[in-house]
């Protein structure tokens, strides 16, 4: 997969006037990647308003650098090597000890390559669509195998082999597998507890692929489900659906949370779901743009991004249903395509 | 496995007064976890030359942090709500957006809690025992199944998969496969190349186990190895032991990289080597302290550390050897055991 660099690199240029600087220092790793296509772990990219764009990475990557068709220069401290008086630099991701370092007269300025990231071209999306196909297929392969007895750990591990077996990069973040009591812990870290009739099994986890992130979470229920675990899965299935209906172009990101979260509100949960409902996805597996209670941002076409509501009952357990999806104008598209049916085992 | 962590607070408000401040606002999530045993993506810890701490967190990680026997307060934005004049602040790890909207008053500090993480306590050394052995028992269990035709992206999902399996979390690092002409570039991902009689196949890969991080390097030959190849291996693996063999409690960095680095030189190879020779690890992969030609510290006993030359000819091939070991009075502790003759597959 090629992507347009220099058309992104143009975007950049174009964004650069309003924000008052002549150029801006790219140190993000992801940016830098996004920008010229070198992923690595020390390179900048200085970019002017002009379009003009310099990258400087050390000796380790330089061989790929030079075959990207932007100008390249050797550096190991490739942030001294490019800052100028005057140019933009993102605060962000740059650290304090380097900014010290580099000396006066930079700019720090917010999100800027993060903005232009957050709308995805044909190619990001199609690499996307890929990565959440793995994950769907990871979780039909080892659905089938979840037994009473597993623990949390040999399921989240058997979930990770197969999105590599079925060519993942790797695991987009730790998986979560959460279950029974567990499951009232929206980030919990798998331990060796064992997966037991009776519980409610949540599991959070996505492929990476070429660099994208998928991200997709499912609570299936080992036997049949209690009154109380039937209730809340519902209750979080609704919530989901209205927040997935509500994504469109134009949507005000607390918009759209809300009208997940009233649903939950409604029902009495509203202390029982604390985090935002979703995040923007792609070459991070947290990134541009977020929706939560007090976001104010606009959605923009071609955004791909998580729905992910939960109801956390602390001592009990929980459930959270999580798609990554696109926003279209047409109506979002469903990059995970894995049932939203309670999957009883 | 529980840490004294009160003694490591003792231990870092001990150093505060050189500092000249009164306290240090810890952000760096590793060394959160380091002095508190609170592993989050969100949490903070105020340290005070008393000894006293306060931790901030918010409310996905509030109820694990109340259990850890440091005060605690919930906080979104940890660094604020913990913020005081005057306090130190981590230069290395926060950005430049979070100093500057924390505001004036704060003192901009080195390594601080890093000095501490270099030199580790016997439960430490145990986990990096037990990820090494991990990281052992995976290349003995993979090489036995190499073969020609395999892709280095199968080799490389062979072992991580058998590192998960054997209880590792997770693997320390993307691992590197590189095979033939690929074996020249040091940080070479992974990719659909197959592995064919005649190469030589360079593994860089480890294991992490409950938060430590392994990291060892071996390079096979498919069949006999050609003279040039037999020729900086035994380059490779002379200057790996005399690496090895430099390391010491008191040694300067410097040196123990000149003790390796020479006789590489001396062989006219001194252009193929352009890397450090090795890293502290621990709670991270690279970590304090670092062995280059131009690190002037000296090393401490109890410092686990990895000795990793290299000879890479671009367009033919590389060879790197390396092992984890510690620093111990009476000669280091080789934590990597696998053997480093030539293994010819």
């Amino acid at each position: 997969m090629t992507f347009d660099h220099a058309a992104r690199l143009a975007r950049l240029a174009a964004l650069l006037p309003a924000r008052e600087v002549p150029a801006l220092l790219v140190t993000s790793a992801v940016n830098v990647r996004y920008l010229t296509g070198l992923a690595s772990s020390n390179a900048a990219v200085l970019v002017r308003a002009d379009g003009s764009a310099l990258l400087a990475t050390d000796n380790r990557y330089i061989g790929k650098a030079r075959t990207l068709g932007v100008p390249v220069v050797e550096a190991s401290d490739v942030a001294a090597r490019l800052a100028e008086p005057g140019a933009g630099i993102e605060a962000a991701s740059m650290t304090v000890a380097t900014y010290r370092r580099l000396g006066a007269g930079l700019v720090p300025l917010g999100p800027v390559v993060e903005e232009l990231r957050a709308v995805k071209d044909d190619d990001e999306l199609e690499l996307l669509r890929t990565a959440c196909a793995i994950t769907d297929q990871a979780f039909a392969d080892v659905s089938a195998r979840v037994v009473p007895g597993m623990t949390e750990r040999e399921l989240a591990r058997l979930l990770e082999n197969r999105m590599t077996e079925l060519g993942a990069d790797k695991p987009a973040f730790d998986s979560i597998v959460a279950a029974g009591e567990n499951g009232a812990i929206p980030h919990h870290a798998p331990t060796d507890r064992e997966l037991r009739a009776g519980d409610l099994v949540t599991m959070d986890f996505g492929a990476r692929y070429q660099g994208y992130h998928a991200d997709m979470t499912r609570t299936v229920s080992l036997g049949p489900p209690a009154g109380w675990q039937r209730e809340i899965y519902d209750l979080v299935a609704a919530a989901q659906r209205a927040g997935r209906h509500a994504l469109a172009p134009g949507a005000s990101a607390g918009d759209v949370d809300r009208a997940a979260r009233s649903i939950v509100a409604e029902a009495g949960h509203g202390e029982h779901f604390r985090h935002g409902l979703g995040h923007g996805v792609g070459l991070e597996i947290h990134e541009e743009p977020f929706l939560g209670p007090s976001r104010t941002g606009r959605l923009e076409d071609r955004v791909p991004i998580t729905v992910e509501p939960g109801v956390y009952l602390p001592g009990r357990g929980g459930v959270r249903i999580e798609d990554t999806l696109v926003t279209r104008a047409g109506g979002p598209e469903l990059f995970t395509k894995t049932s939203k049916e309670l999957l009883i085992l």
